[in-house]
């Protein structure tokens, strides 16, 4: 049997030796594990953005994997551990919103109540929940053990409130930056899905995306834009960007996370 | 037989191949090693907080785990390369103090005087040793070379002055801010054991713990503190820590590494 | 036969998940695989610091390191993705110059125009070649596909101009500043083997190393430096470093990359 894969996404830094800790953990209990960083520097506490960066990164990895995320200001509390689990994937968390976008995505999840303490670190302490309960627990779980032995399901899990879409008339979308990429790209909540279903409403017209008064013009790749305007361009994950070439849109503009972004087909 | 685990702790930073290259070394000496980053994030050649993280750290990775620690300001002068080893791990870097916190906890460390050259990268340069010394050092302990090919054994290791306690009455334990995690609490060189050895004089009271004149209420878990002001708890290593619930106490307070934080039963 | 290794370096830095998939893809496609980081911190779109990055490190891997290199600024423009081989090493990414100081260093490269497309990713976007050619590219490449099975030799691969070093007169080397690493220390493009061709010149004199008008004096080790004046030393990459013992010589200095620095024979 090939090794199994446990990911991790944190907002944990890499200053401090956590994530390192939570590794030693894992192996300790599963000897041959691949354990893949996906990003430890989630903005502090912010379980929207844990969030969305799982769900663009969960299905690139082989069926089986293990996801551990720990975004978690409510350690120690009365908030639940949980695993979640379709047929291909496996998420382990707190039951905070964190796996918001998963519950979008996956069909029929299984959400499980992490209760067995034998699958616990045997000691633990209140504030340290990813190397105590999260990182025992994938590894257990990499190691075959049923989801059904964790303890038991659940059905009222958490979600938090997702940034919507809206649609004030038949040929506008509007939507928003939820994303800022370390290369200053804005990335917007408007899929491509989204902008293929409004440019039916008359296909002789080609969207335009106006952020803050202004069009930023859809291009196909970077290189298109042979200025230092604001432009904008499906992107990778089939999510609307915001970019200037070679530069840093985030900065040039001023455009945070929040700022509205419309695709109108005038 | 499983893979070796080798573990790498360092001020090298993540921008600079060195890391990188530690690895190189490694993998060509040893091809199936599992080699766990710690932090790369010890600051500039502080030896204690490197100290201090490993202390914290080794104990959660499986038996016969080798920590490899490169802080080290005097790399190319007449400070010798060591190996500290007790029945269940292994510590290679530069005898310089990094292992001090070490030293407090293991018993009968045995230290080698690393000298055996045939284990050193064939050419070796004046400032990496983390690369021609520490990393093929290690690699080979993980092939099962006995620690006593390595050099001889040295009783004179250095250590550097940790900051100790103060108990100025039965009553008081006067410590201090060690280190700042990345959330920004302020871990405190007070053990629980401390402040259980303290309640002891008087169990009907409860410990108050002060800092900068002002109490900074023991709670349970981060989520107790109701407000934005300091609390404390007994975190996860067992220390004492200050903290802002959902925020970042070192910014909200100014206090930094050095501030003193007393413990009284009063 | 033991894992293969797959090396990244990236200017894909590490807050987004993009490394993380990247791995994701790698291990979809082969399983037993192990994936080291060089770096991810290349400055964006800086070709020419990524060429100097990987120049220094692929060759402390073992061979048969497939070394990936991702700094890519005219993604999904018509820049061609490309594999580089030499009887050792193989390397994986575009074709804008990123791997111009290796084709100053390996014999007889062969280099390939990546063109099958079985290789790449099934769904594949505009902006993220990193992971919808480069990632699986590379993971086929270390499962044993042939290299001329990606595509055709090519001849006409880019380089960019390498800062050169000049000699104005048979006693002066001129060179200059061309990485600074997260030390402070600044490493210039003058090789060891240079200053020993000069101080052949006159073997009784000793090199002088002159940068803004002031002499950085020739130090064994960084300990040599007794005082915080801008010392100079023969790195452990066999380049001439400027460093302030335990200092950061760029901060001290206000010197950063391009600034010129002499070797002089008086």
């Amino acid at each position: 049997m090939p090794d199994s894969i446990i990911t991790l996404t944190t907002d944990f830094g890499y200053k401090d030796p956590f994530v390192g800790i939570m590794k030693g953990v894992i192996l300790s209990i599963k000897h041959s594990v691949n354990i893949v960083d996906i990003t430890h520097l989630i903005t502090p506490q912010n379980i929207l953005e844990a969030s969305f960066v799982i769900e663009n990164s969960f299905s690139f990895f082989p069926r089986k994997t293990i996801h551990v995320v720990v975004v978690d200001p409510g350690v120690g509390s009365v908030r639940r551990p949980i695993i979640v689990a379709d047929e291909n994937y496996f998420f382990v968390g707190p039951d905070n919103g964190v796996f918001s976008c998963i519950y979008r995505l996956i069909e029929n999840p299984v959400v499980v109540h992490i209760t067995s303490e034998q699958y616990f670190l045997s000691w633990r302490g209140p504030t340290f929940h990813g190397r105590d309960i999260f990182a025992p627990v994938a590894a257990w779980l990499s190691k075959g053990i049923e989801i059904s032995n964790f303890g038991v399901q659940i059905y009222d899990y958490v979600t938090v409130q997702l940034p919507d879409l809206r649609k004030p008339a038949e040929n506008i979308i509007d939507g928003e930056v939820i994303y800022i990429d370390s290369f200053g790209n804005l990335i917007t909540n408007i899929s491509a899905r989204e902008i293929e279903d409004l440019s039916r409403v008359n296909p002789d017209r080609k969207p335009e995306v106006v952020v803050k008064g202004q069009e930023a013009p859809l291009k196909n790749y970077y290189l298109q834009a042979t200025d230092d305007r604001l432009y904008s361009i499906i992107n990778s994950f089939r999510y609307l960007e915001l970019f200037v070439n070679k530069g840093n849109a985030s900065a040039a503009s001023g455009i945070t996370v929040g700022e509205k972004v419309s695709v109108i087909l005038s």
